[in-house]
Order: C-alpha cells, then structure tokens, then sequence
C-alpha cells in the first residue's frame, strides 16, 4: 500500500480494535506468591483511546486471554465492545464490525503476536507496535515507532487523527 | 527562543509545576486483580525536587487524575500546592502563580500531554520528558534527554540551578 | 559454528531446556515491605513456548532459585520438566535428557549467567538474551537480539521453528 | 587515571561499599494505594555480589533512605554492614574502612546521586552506574555501561575479578 492509500484508508477508519497484551500492556506480566497478577497500561495510550472516542472512533478490545483487568479497563474508557478469551480473532472482529454497522475495511486493528494475524488480515489498516513478533511485523500495513504499553496505540490514533484532519488538541477540547 | 533568552528565562525562575503521570512516573499504571492501582516514582526526580526546595523554587503539582498517590507524593516531599482531577491546567497554573505571587514568566512547567498545553503556553519556560506525546514535543521550550519518570524532570531542575549560576552539591548541603 | 552447521542443529532440536531468571523473566524481583516477592515474565515467551509445545519440542525449565513462581509458571503452560534450587546445571539438564529420551546434542538451552556455563556448553545449541553477563556472551552458541523477559525466548523458539521449515502460524492453529 | 592505574587500584580492592537506590536497584518506586513501597532488585547484581564475596571482597551498603527491604537485601545475601538514613556518607564510608580494617584506598564505592559524591571521593575507585545524576557521571573514575539495578553492580565486580585475574566461573565454584 502506497502511502497515499494509506492515508485515505486511515481518513476512513470508523472503529479501532486492539489486543490487549503487548499493546496496551508492554506484554509483561507481574506474578506475585499467592497467584496474583498484575498488568502495566499506559496514560499515553489511555489519552489516545479517550481522544479517538471524542473523535467518534468506535474501540472495541479483543483479547485472548482472559483477564479481570480487560473489563476494568474497557469499564474506565467506556469501551462497549469487549471480546475475551477469544481464540478465532478474525470472528471477533467480524462480531464487532455487524454490531457496530461499519465495514472492515473501516477498522483499525492494532496486534502484536502470531494469533492477531487473522483479524489484522481482514482489517483495513493494520497496525503494530515496535516490538511485536517478527511475523507480525512483517504483515502489518502499519508498524508504530513506539512499543507496546508504552504509546504505540496513542501514535496510531495520532496518524488516524491526522489523516481525518483533526488536531488532536482541538478533539481534546470537546466534552 | 535562543540559547540565551532561554538562560536567562531559566535563571528567573522561582516555580515549578508539574504534571504528575508521565512526568514523575513513567507514564505507567500497575493494575491488580482487586482493582488496586501502582505507580512508579523515581529518586532521581525525588532528589531534584529536594534541591529545587533548597534552592528557593517552590514546587506545585498538577494533576488530570484523581490519584491519593498525588498527595502521599506531595507530602513526602514537602509541596505546598496539589491540584487533582485538573480539568483546566491554565487556571490551575494561574491559581498557583497568584497563591505564590510569582509571575507566570518566572514559572517553568513540565508536562507530557495535550491535557498540559494551556498550562506549557502561558509559562515562562515549558518543558516536556524525551517520551512526551508528539504534540507536546513540538510546542515545549526544552525537551529532556530524559523519560518521565527516569530522570526527566531532575534534568531540568539540574538545568535551572546551572542557569542560576549554583552548584547542586552545594544546594544539597543546605539544610 | 557456520552457520549452515547451527541451522543443521537447530532443526534437530527435540528439547527446549530454559534458565527462569534473566531468561523467561527480565531478572528484576520486586521486594515489597512484608517479604513479598514478585517477578515480570512475558506474554511473547509465553506464546514462544506454547508454539514450541505445539511444535513438539519438550520444554524443561532449569532454575538456581527456588521459588513458587517457577511451579506455577510450569503448570499454566504444562511443561513437563521442572528443577529448582539447582546447583548443577548440567546434572540437571542429563536428567532432562534422560528422561524424556533425547540426546543432548538435540536440547537447546538458554541461559543467562555464569550458573548455566555447564549446561550451556554440554547442549546441542547454546543460547542467551541480548542482557546476559558477558561470560555468557561470550559462549552461547547464539545471542537473541531481545532481551531476558522480552523475547528473547520466543525469538529462539521462532529461529528453531524456521530451521525446521513450520511456519509459526501454521504451528499456532494446531491444537 | 589512566588505565594502568584503574586497574592497578581494581586489583587492590578489598571492600566493595554501594549505595542502594539507583545503584542496586533501577531507582524506580513503586507506591500502592495503602501506602504500600516496592522496588526492584536484579539477579545479575545479586550474582555478583554472591561472586564478590566468594572472591573474599568485603560488602557494605550505604543508604540515604530507611528502608526495611535495606536489611531483608543484606540478610539474603549474608552482607555485613549497612548504614541506613545516612546523611554523611563519606563518615559511613570511613566507619565501614574502620570496622573492616581495610584502607579507603582499597574501597571501591559505587553511587548515583550527589549525595554519593562525598564517598566517591575517597574511595580508592569510585564507579557509577550509566544512568547516574550528570554532576556524578563527571567525577566517578569509572562508568558501567549497564544502568542501575540492571548489571552496573554485576559489571564492577567483573572489572575487580578481572583485574585481580579471576576468573568468575572459577570463583562461583567456590563454596
């Protein structure tokens, strides 16, 4: 895809989707001694999420593993659409796509491992963060110079912001 | 502006005021299971703070969230003004320059996100972490070498006293 | 070793034999005030080892340390092979090679620190994070371009898988 | 100091004195919502103080803070003397010269802050660690390339074992 595409498809997007581990989170994973588990978000990221929403993006997340932290966090950011546990990513995405009236080739889908590939080859613009798997890398439309739980959401929700015309201060400003 | 306004700018400086997350954490947020909520702090910034209240600058923190982390850190460090859950960091700002009786020009402020521009604009000096959003990047009178929360905000502080003409070890043997 | 020689040894791997801290962690161990103790793994070496399983290679892992968060860690991705508190690597990793009937000469281990040197220097193919003590460096077989706990595990899988010509999405949707 | 003389110094070094946050561990923080203190160790540093002592160094901590994981850090690794809420650490650096019977001139000290310098100073080598406070990196004798509680401690002691022509295998199979 040419760059020139890139930007109209990206001036298109309607809803961005995300896997949550390696994207949201740095894909670290803090274990304690009584089984306790703790994850890492970002404020950068959580701003990107908040200025997409004043934008009239759509987010939906879509995660494989299963994990109380995935509801907290769509439950503070007013995500509606939450897909867990979810073992056929591609499915998911189509789910999120009829219930949300907008085609694929409007959404963003943003992943970082082996079992994203399928929504991402269905997405219109898929994209990564820095440190995603190799064979990620290698098919994503978009690669985000920034990692994972560290800003790379926020940059792609700055690209499609731009792409739409929109000044990411200007969105801030809106209730 | 040039190198030497910016010298002379910093050595006029009697406050500074910081956003919190991004700026003296790394922009990261621990969740737990139960809903609990770390963040990470660093001593290189606890230190810098500690000998910008030795030399005289008064230190005023000013946050988007609503965080008792906020006012622990504050009281730790012994900062005479919080504001939290800060919709509008301007008046924040100015709320501090009047209880403070020092000028905006004489007020450095550092921030990390779009939520901080109104606030980096009407302050003599505006500065921002390495890792800030591109935004803020683009507007801030100095960019550290230094990320949020590892250092950032101490190099600023070190680039204030060497504008004053004082050395940091002797700021640090003042009671 | 040429390179042909080490994509020969490669495709014969049968045995992944892992050293936790440093290597499926980042080495850090967070203390808090009441003795807690915690470590950080990964969500991409978690997936490194799951398409290892699905792959057929059996996973050992190898610990100096004798902590719960190794046994729990074994359990979540059923690895069969486990030793802690161990203070001969190399013994330990005969008995993996006893017991799960392969030659050492088809066992890839993955060490980071002086304690795997006779484990490392007996295994088929040597490897080690981008982060490991330099007497490591200097005589692991292959050195990942990640780091401890951020890849580096999946980084070996995948260069596994590829000398044995699976593509990694293909292992991926086998159960 | 050239380099025959650093390493004429490394050879004669008996103590090994180090101040904690920022050096042992990454001077990050980490503060929960009930007041709750956390921070991060490495087990490559804790490898090398394990080989500093096997090699007959003498170890000492020196920290400005109070804190409880201070004592826990030295009873897991058998350290002998620790100073805690140090305000004078050169005074510390010589009590610790005193009771071990060692010359400051065989001490080599490693710090981050400016509140190390006064120790740095007379030790017989002074080492900091690649992300110390600028006004430190400027008078240390030696800089490690590895950050703190990320291998700087790991990385002196290997210069000490090297210079004294140890080899660190050898000296970790020592009991």
């Amino acid at each position: 895809m040419n760059e020139k595409e890139l930007q109209t498809r990206l001036s298109q997007i309607r809803v961005l989707a995300l896997d949550v581990d390696g994207v949201l989170t740095d894909g670290g994973i803090w274990w304690g001694p009584d089984g306790e588990e703790w994850k890492r978000f970002c404020f950068a990221d959580i701003m990107g999420l908040s200025l997409a929403r004043r934008a009239g993006l759509i987010v939906g997340l879509i995660s494989g593993e299963d994990s109380p932290l995935v509801d907290r966090y769509a439950a503070k950011l007013s995500i509606p659409f939450v897909a867990k546990r979810c073992r056929d990513k591609a499915a998911a995405l189509r789910d999120l796509a009829s219930s949300s009236g907008v085609a694929l080739s409007a959404i963003c889908y943003i992943g970082d491992d082996v079992n994203d590939l399928s929504a991402m080859e269905i997405s219109g613009v898929s994209a990564a963060p820095a440190n995603a798997a190799s064979i990620v890398l290698a098919q994503a439309t978009i690669i985000a110079k920034h990692a994972g739980g560290n800003g790379a959401v926020r940059e792609i929700v700055d690209s499609i912001l731009t792409a739409k015309g929109l000044d990411s201060r200007e969105v801030f400003a809106r209730s």
